[in-house]
């Protein structure tokens, strides 16, 4: 019988980490990356082809769903699983980032954030509480604890009293979690770490989330804005402060590139709607660097996007249809992209998961960046 | 060996009639509906699903693909059929009607009509040679004569002046496609009918086409602003002015009591936008009439699109799922609703293919309206 939540690393090379979750949806191989699913959809992606280019795990979006279709008519309607048909597992975010990015009118207190939608001018309010109820109702298989994110460059003050909020709001999202007993039986909670730039906040943050409890640990605070050389320069050490028995989730992360220096620092989990948004807009992500398909000097190239990619966008379609349908504007060149870059993802994870079993990562990461970085490609 | 183009009707059940068409690239099962993908995309389909559904051919659009991605440079990529990877017959029109409806500052001659592309302001020109020179380029299967469709609420002598040029471009189109011999041996070309509501200029041109020599004959003109009505009107004589052993094509055509209609008065193929138009705009078609997935009645509602259809999406989704799609403006609507209305219609061809081969055409048509028209659904 598959416990409730189960986390094991099978191998490291360095700070990176190889491993398995094991949930009674499901098994996710580690480092994972989640593609958005915002509101009950990976857009663009039916969730058999989703599953089919090796997703393990999606995300779904509290803010976006508590609003439409709302909490209470999704569990009235059987959950989110059954609602988008996807029965593997979905972590849900708390709504905390996204009510302080997207809502109108918010008003923060100690008790949670009032806000008004951004669909229709209705008002709400989402508290610590609220949130573990409403990943409930959702069936929300990673709960995320309910916290605030500042901007990483807000005075030291500042990032101080908000994440010292986030950590009394950690509290009471275990316990809110907790009190959903049937729920709680066969969901995980995990903790998110704030601090913004700052090794000491950063630290007393980790501890008073080990101090709470959690299944697994999310890196928060970070893909603000702060750029890849600060974000790293946090990953240097980060990762090290949560425990090395539980997964490490870095939020809203990031670039293919990006994905290697985090899992080289330790990250196990990720997740970012850059393929599927990019994927919409025509930029493909390939072996060797992104590429625009509006470009013009892609109407009459017969080749594939990559030609290393296994998937059947690479398989069946060259780079002129692609760049035709992009032209066009038709919803089959958002499809096809928006597969290759979720399957290019996984087939990014799926590497870095064997380079770090065969003790090669360090090799894979340099062999990826010449690759991938190179400067000029026309 | 399989012939260039062979037509054979296996039963008829009065007017209606069910048949085969052979061709190189495959068989196509009449009474068939051919799917439209205008830009060399059946929107919102891979091509994969489109054969899933139970399409056998598909029809692209000499217009639109003239101007991008260009005939000349389809040819270069490979032709239509692996630009877009679907490798079944593809019926192009002649493009006739769409440059009189899209195109800016046409100016129609004895010759051609010359005209601004509506993308960019370009000028060209098509003439029926032209236009059979493009559907060469494009590897068309199914060719069809250069037309021209007047509004059917014009003068009579309009009409007949149409008609007889529509007529000598027939000739120049039938002369413009034997040219072109490697094509003309494994492909086919379709004369079309005109006159509008008139039966005597119907005749005319009938027996016109059928002094020329086509291997298909389609009704053209109709499904212009006429009204179901007027069109069964025409229909209750012209199909039976075309040859017998030849496939006979209503162009344009239409809603499902259309199609219904249409092959009891012994019509063969069809094509139409309108099951992948109303799926992008959440409009379904089910066995008990259409449904507006928009209204708020579909919020909570649990069932699929319709408990009688096979398709994927009624197998996986609710109504309140594909309702909460359509309000939220996602791709994965369009996707999901389109596959489900193209499925139906190719259902409703294998239901009257059946009940045709059965002798049972008349009571299936009776039982078919009782559901899908009547007349009160809330």
């Amino acid at each position: 019988m598959v416990q409730r939540f189960e986390f094991a690393v099978e191998a490291t090379d360095g700070r990176a980490r190889t491993g398995r979750i094991r949930m009674m949806r499901g098994d996710i191989a580690t480092p994972a990356f989640m593609p958005v699913g915002t509101v009950a959809t990976v857009k663009a992606m039916k969730p058999e082809a989703v599953r089919a280019i090796g997703a393990d795990i999606i995300l779904g979006n509290t803010y976006h769903l508590m609003l439409r279709p709302g909490a209470e008519r999704m569990a009235k309607l059987g959950g989110l699983h059954k609602f988008m048909n996807w029965q593997r597992p979905i972590l849900t975010d708390s709504g905390g980032y996204q009510v302080m990015s997207l809502s109108d009118l918010r008003k923060l207190s100690e008790e949670g954030v009032e806000f008004r939608s951004h669909l229709d001018g209705s008002k709400h309010m989402l508290t610590p509480e609220r949130s573990m109820e409403i990943q409930r109702l959702l069936g929300s298989d990673i709960v995320m604890a309910f916290d605030e994110c500042p901007r990483a460059d807000r005075p030291r003050e500042e990032i101080a009293e908000s994440m010292e909020l986030s950590m009394r709001w950690a509290r009471r999202s275990r316990d809110g979690f907790d009190s959903g007993e049937e729920h709680a039986s066969r969901s995980a909670l995990f903790g998110i770490q704030q601090g913004a730039l700052d090794q000491e906040l950063r630290q007393i943050s980790a501890e008073k989330l080990i101090d709470i409890g959690f299944d697994g640990y999310a890196v928060g605070g970070l893909a603000v804005g702060e750029g890849q050389e600060a974000m790293f320069g946090v990953l240097d050490y980060a990762p090290e402060m949560l425990p090395k028995d539980r997964p490490r989730y870095l939020m809203g992360v990031g670039k293919p590139d990006d994905l290697v220096g985090a899992v080289e620092r330790g990250i196990d989990m990720f997740d970012c709607v850059l393929p599927t948004r990019s994927g919409r807009n025509g930029q493909a992500f390939t072996w060797n660097g992104p590429i625009n398909l509006r470009n013009a000097r892609f109407a009459e190239d017969t080749d594939p996007l990559d030609d290393r990619c296994e998937c059947d966008t690479c398989a069946h379609y060259s780079r002129a249809y692609l760049h035709h349908l992009q032209k066009s504007g038709e919803i089959l060149g958002a499809m096809l992209v928006t597969e290759h870059n979720l399957a290019f993802y996984q087939q990014l994870m799926r590497k870095m998961r064997g380079a770090i079993s065969a003790g090669q990562f360090a090799q894979f990461a340099l062999d990826f960046r010449q690759d991938y970085l190179r400067p000029s490609r026309g």
